[in-house]
């Protein structure tokens, strides 16, 4: 079977950090172009933006793309129009009503949309999720602590309408609880911590239900110094299931678990070259799903200025 | 075929106003119990809650739920659980993971599931909409402007976190929108204002696309005094098309149309009961996602007190 001729359009710091050396590393598709206003990237046709890409005559059968959310709707319809599969950045948008329009558009034309989700491909993913489906649970509790300054350092865009704040980092660990409990959760209580200076939040703090009532809570928190914190614990009847450094490593009833090397990119691209060869698509937008209701009930809570 | 044996959990104002009329009113469907904490209704089982009615021997088929949204999911939950239909009132939960989880239950269950959407069933809406899948739309604006103090007196759960404060009128305008409009539409800006002394906005300014770019911008506020405007604008290359009142009449390239009678909530179970008999669901929570996203991507303007 012939390779995927894939384009990216964004060509900014998580694309050279990430997808080129996971799609180098991965059969089944191969990188013929690049869109993006400010980088060029040798040995493939580089453009401008996608409109410039969909216009020439390099053949292309799918894009990734690495934009920020909020542009990405328009790339993402026009690629659809043009025939072309699309794999999406994490949050696969600015807003739930255009994602859904994009998996609708998907579906019409037959064609492959994948709203990838990294984290979820973490090593400790899939070990995890198979355990607790033979588990009782009796309760989960995230915490998702970094340095904003560390790993944002003048982002002003992140504290913008739409830049999420400190959901940006939080929606991680919700697209692995997601995926590693049985059942659906809903939020019961949403506080979230404003800098008085800025329109996103720093901190937030939320209650979860699972259907069957089990607790789930998540605290957000992007003022963390020194040791950060990515770590989720669910509690069962038989012992604890931690994961820990975002996903990657896994502790059961107390035991550190030997998982795989951590290659989160490289399964992203792995599953989409199957998505591409089943004619299906993966839109689970359970994670910006639970964004939206946490800003909808959010209780707003002010705090002091920031400045980075 | 025998009617459906029907029970309502909550008997406030809007089942008292709407709900034990129309059911009267529609074959196929007969009202056998109420669950109420405070009120009893005379000729049928009177229950505390919905624990009692459901652990009862009194059959029946469905519940209509006429309570707050805040306390629905657990309503529904224990309904579809005993195996029974279900009707949800406008909003259909206070959060979008609690109403797919829903969704997703009715459907294992093989249960009938309608979130209905009081407004979509005004008189003008279906006209509109046939009327609007020949034309070009140019653009469309909708002004939802009322009175708070004289509609939602002493309410201090709509000011809460969950009670979506002028969402709570202005989802019925979006759940018209988005059925008269061909295309589905997807949030680019969102201005809310907050009284400073409450944490559900009092007005909201709003701006969509539609797929194809066209724009769509909404205007809800709570502040107006004499006059009410529940009005939706489509500029059409052929003319304007005109909904005023709340749905229920309509003016096309500036002639009043006769329409139906407004008949909102006896279309709704009317429509509950051909849902129940061809044992599908009508779940289309597009309404509640344009609130959320009109919070995830809010900007936030604060201004006086509110007090009533």
């Amino acid at each position: 079977m012939a390779p995927i001729r894939l384009a990216i359009v964004g060509l900014g710091k998580i694309a050279r950090d990430q997808h080129l050396g996971a799609i180098e590393a991965t059969d089944g598709v191969n990188l013929v172009a690049v869109a993006s206003r400010n980088a060029q990237l040798e040995g493939v046709h580089c453009f401008h933006d996608i409109a410039d890409l969909l216009a020439s005559d390099v053949g292309i059968d799918a894009v990734s793309l690495c934009t920020p959310p909020q542009g990405r709707f328009a790339q993402a319809n026009a690629a659809l129009d043009a025939g072309k599969h699309v794999m999406l950045e994490k949050p696969p948008g600015a807003s739930l009503s255009e994602v859904y329009a994009l998996e609708a558009l998907a579906k019409a034309k037959g064609l492959t949309l994948f709203s990838t989700w990294h984290s979820r491909a973490a090593a400790a993913v899939e070990p995890a999720r198979a355990l607790l489906v033979r588990r009782k649970i009796k309760s989960v509790s995230v915490e998702w602590k970094e340095d904003v300054r560390h790993w944002h350092p003048g982002q002003a865009w992140i504290w913008e309408p739409g830049g999420l704040g400190v959901f940006d980092p939080g929606i991680n660990a919700l697209s692995i609880v997601t995926r590693i409990l049985p059942e659906p959760f809903h939020l019961v209580r949403s506080d979230l911590t404003f800098p008085a200076n800025r329109a996103a939040p720093i901190a937030a703090s939320l209650a979860f239900e699972m259907v069957s009532g089990t607790p789930v809570s998540a605290e957000f928190d992007w003022r963390q110094t020194g040791p950060q914190t990515w770590d989720i614990r669910v509690e069962t009847e038989e012992g604890p299931v931690v994961l820990t450094h975002g996903g990657s490593r896994l502790i059961v009833d107390g035991e550190p678990q030997i998982v795989e090397e951590d290659r989160e990119y490289r399964n992203l691209y792995r599953d989409f070259v199957s998505l591409v060869r089943s004619g299906t698509s993966d839109t689970d937008f359970s994670p910006l799903v639970h964004v939206a209701d946490a800003f909808m009930l959010g209780r707003r809570i002010q705090t002091e200025e920031f400045e980075d």
